[in-house]
């Protein structure tokens, strides 16, 4: 969860990969706050000249899942379409400069994993907040002003993240004072355009809630909301241009009949948070 | 979960424990169908002649710890009252001649259990449905009529539930031919009256869900809850008297701030098998 500002919407699309024919002038992103990077000799994402965004896929068969999910789910006549607006668009949507990423569910790993990811993934959740809150923060990106520039703490301090970390990342991400400094108390003064009214974030939970109630079509395992909104839009009067999207699909499963109490228990808790912090600042 | 009839509705209570004065002709409960139960020279549950039920104090720490829930939830001013029904009053409300109990939430275990704890409750997490569907039934009692007499599986069976049985083990509860012959399959008669309606079952999960979506208060960690009605009273035209009750509060822990992700994830899982059959029954 993070403040930033987005200057200029760009395109940005869910996912692609190396195997297709890329176009020329490949780039590392600038603004890529969670995920896999590039670093250490490792394949990170890239973007091309006309701003779609190419995900590498992964090689112990997450990858090859993810690309069967997005496959699976555009064709899919079972998902609503004011639901299919929470999702990448399957080669094509746009490119965001900037985002936050909240990797819901109490637990990332589903129940016919293999035996050592379960434990892997067990402890991780035990080391975030993914057990107690039911959702984790992977990656924020915070902007400031001119002046102090971006807040973006580092991976390692994200997902050392507590309860009230958490809570403070999601004030921040609606404040135009966002800083590291605890001295400063974040103002929350775009929490009612960004995360209240008819078109504001919690509206958008709220309605991918009710779609979970219900649907028992996928498990999404490990998969993240990503928030975000203009600031400068908001700052010129306009539309806070808040939009919430799913990503991450490398481990959706079958539902099989079943709701995905996982992720919508996860999901009520977030919704709970910002739903807070709206009525706190109204 | 189960199917049951309800001759007479006696009081019930819904924790005591040996440490106080007993009154006199304690006896062994007839119908109980989940939890401890006494046998291989262990403490089981008791009645006495008023119809209040005693529960034994468990030795490592549940027990105490059970009490101690009753006893800050009974004064706790957070509660309210049309939530405080679906609680067992402490000392004095009622024994239920027969229900069924579902163990709510994906997790039985809690964040900071001893690690043999969670790797014991994990393990069975995993075996159950708890995993899968959000909840598990811990036992039921169903009643057919004069001829078939009760259908009652072992506890061992009821573990051993999967998903499919966990279905049918829902219709079967509102059902006038409920049996454990799988070529007879359940009418479902009675789910319009028990399940469906204003005062039905749905509408009071309903109702603890919209609780469960905003309440901070307490994390319900391996709690149940116990549905019964009265058949006798549909059958005579009369009220179905179905009711839910939350049970089992032994490993119940502060919620600091946070709703029960856990339990609320069960608790729509739950509601949507129980609202497949409303719909599929009208």
């Amino acid at each position: 969860m993070a403040k930033m500002e987005v200057k200029k919407k760009n395109w940005w699309v869910g996912f692609s990969c190396y195997r297709q024919p890329l176009q020329t002038m490949l780039k590392v992103p600038d603004h890529q706050v969670a995920g896999h990077q590039a670093g250490d000799g490792k394949l990170g994402p890239l973007i091309d000249d006309s701003g779609h965004f190419y995900k590498p896929l992964q090689n112990d068969g997450r990858g090859s899942h993810e690309l069967a999910f997005y496959t699976s789910f555009s064709t899919d006549t079972r998902i609503p379409d004011h639901i299919r607006k929470f999702f990448p668009v399957f080669y094509g949507t746009r490119r965001l400069e900037a985002s936050d990423d909240a990797k819901i569910g109490s637990r990332t790993w589903y129940p016919q994993a293999a035996e050592d990811y379960i434990i892997k993934c067990l402890k991780k959740d035990r080391e975030t907040t993914s057990l107690e809150l039911g959702f984790r923060i992977s990656g924020l990106r915070v902007y400031g002003n001119k002046e102090t520039g971006f807040w973006k703490p580092d991976k390692k301090c994200v997902l050392n993240f507590s309860i009230e970390d958490t809570r403070l990342a999601l004030r921040k991400f609606v404040s135009s004072n966002p800083s590291s400094d605890s001295d400063i108390k974040p103002d929350c003064s775009f929490a009612s355009t960004v995360y209240g009214g008819p078109a504001g974030i919690l509206a958008q939970l709220l309605e991918l809630k009710s779609w979970f109630e219900e649907q028992t079509v996928f498990h999404f395992y490990s998969c993240s909301v990503l928030m975000v909104y203009e600031k400068e839009s908001i700052l010129q009067g306009r539309n806070s241009g808040a939009e919430i999207k799913l990503v991450d699909f490398a481990h959706v499963i079958e539902g099989k009949g079943v709701i995905d109490h996982n992720f919508l228990g996860g999901l009520c808790s977030l919704i709970k948070l910002i739903s807070d912090i709206v009525t706190s600042s109204a």
